[in-house]
């Protein structure tokens, strides 16, 4: 069956985002008022061929540790 | 109050992915079997100060509209 996983990738918390940065002066610059702060990572969908939903997820967290996530400056969550 | 909202941009789905297209042939060279189909797009958290849930959403959509998504070559969704 194949079974759809969301992955999240997002920059850790104690590091700066400056994509984010850009992003909120841009709003602000648009008028947009109220936004105090703006992350910015990737969503990925993955479209898995597997026996069971466990592992469709067990292949989704192999493949982002093995390629989607640099551990060094983002973490990742499979939904 | 601060309210936290995810905004996910995906490229549409008529439309090829080809940063998706090269990491489905990324993770078979890596020997992960199973992957069908890989999208990627962007994860957007947004810390919004408002006075209610509904106004927080109200400022996420416009910022989506206004700044966040090309609607030519992206859809979003409002978690």
């Amino acid at each position: 069956m194949t079974y759809t996983v969301e992955i999240k990738v997002m920059p850790l918390k104690e590091l700066l985002d400056p994509q984010g940065k850009a992003v909120m002066s841009g709003l602000s610059s648009l008028g947009l008022k109220g936004v105090e702060d703006v992350r910015i990572g990737k969503n990925i969908t993955l479209q898995i061929e597997a026996d069971s939903e466990e592992n469709a997820r067990r292949i989704a967290e192999e493949a982002s540790k093995k390629l989607l996530a640099n551990p060094v400056m983002e973490y990742f969550e499979i939904n």
